[in-house]
């Protein structure tokens, strides 16, 4: 374990979508050291791993890992367990909802591990792409939720014993999903490999209706950006 | 996922120590409905796990589960890589020093993934066996850690948005190892199955030296309870 912590070496979690992978671009583009990590927490939508291993060697991430956790254990989501992604939602229901689609407590174990690994390879922040704008609904997306689960952050580790702990950077938060792929797009990331979708095929193709694929597509609308999903026949 | 969270059933964190044995003794006496969660996390002292199953069976827990993350992906550990474990140090060099058998943000992971399974299962609580007098100096078993977590916790799940939501549990926390002891022999706790040694034999059988080993040892003396952990040949 390094015993010195680098302000500019940064962990990113990264989950193969367009949010994570604008984070990564970001995070490089103020000068860290990025290494990646992504959770294999038994989702149903496994491309995403693979999607994550293609941004993280496109945007030249310094190391990329993936660690497993098994939250099919606990139960209790339509990403982990057999019950059907909702389709085709109005978005007013979608912000009011807290959709079946949400994994209890996900991001606070993502981010959990993401400490960990800040501590193991000397990084002084962990970076997640949650956003307050074009969000699912999700208690642990909200900032208000990051910004308290960022103060127990800052006391975890060896480092938060003697000074200044892991900070957790959110550069989304305020960005709408268009801004976003503005972003990305000016940082020269390439948004094809990645993928959104809530219940994509066996080769990755989006099905255009769930939750997650409409506010991506309303998203490359609105930035007038090109929209490079692979979505399956018929999808759209 | 039920609908309504009762205050009355707890998520306990049961590693299948000494101590979180005594904490679901506590819950229980308190009337709870407890749900345990072990985890696997690539420890190298399985045997744990054996006697976290065997402790939740003897104190009537209505359900048991353990959820597998594999921190070896991490690194950063004598308990989970090849590092050896520490012997025989001082108690004043155990209280100024994180030991190398911390497992970086581990305590924060597993009360992320009870937070998760507090909410699957509308448990109003989640109990852990943290403890500020005898620790092992690890940063997130200090109470400002659980503390400072507790606030995030409480916003992390549905039940937080809507009001109410998950709250920490540290019944230990201001006991001594001695006081935890004599608390769970009065409610009829045995633990002759409980494992505390970090470095432990294949057949669980511990060292009786290392840091864990000498704590709980002294603890048993101090509580004036006759010590029935199984030490392997010659270990004393």
């Amino acid at each position: 374990m390094p015993n010195t912590v680098e302000k500019s070496r940064a962990v990113v979690l990264l989950s193969g979508g367009l949010d994570s992978a604008t984070v990564l671009a970001i995070a490089r583009d103020a000068g860290c050291e990025c290494h990646c990590l992504s959770v294999d927490y038994g989702q149903r939508h496994r491309c995403e791993l693979d999607a994550a291993a293609k941004v993280a060697a496109q945007l030249g991430a310094a190391s990329h890992r993936t660690v497993s956790v098994d939250l099919r254990a606990i139960g209790g989501s339509a990403l982990t367990d057999e019950i059907d992604v909702p389709k085709c939602r109005d978005e007013r229901v979608m912000q009011a909802d807290i959709p079946v689609t949400y994994v209890p407590a996900r991001n606070m174990v993502f981010l959990s591990i993401a400490v960990g690994m800040a501590e193991v390879v000397g990084a002084g922040d962990v970076y997640v792409g949650v956003n307050a704008v074009d969000y699912s609904g999700y208690p642990d997306c909200r900032p208000e939720f990051i910004e308290a689960f960022a103060r127990a952050a800052a006391l975890a580790t060896k480092a938060g014993v003697e000074g200044e702990g892991v900070g957790i950077r959110m550069p989304l938060v305020k960005l709408s999903k268009a801004e976003i792929i503005r972003a990305g797009t000016d940082l020269g990331v390439d948004y094809g490999p990645t993928v959104s979708c809530y219940d994509p095929d066996g080769a990755g193709l989006a099905c255009g209706s769930c939750d997650s694929c409409v506010l991506r597509r309303r998203g490359f609308e609105a930035a007038g950006v090109d929209d490079p999903t692979r979505y399956r026949q018929g999808a759209l």
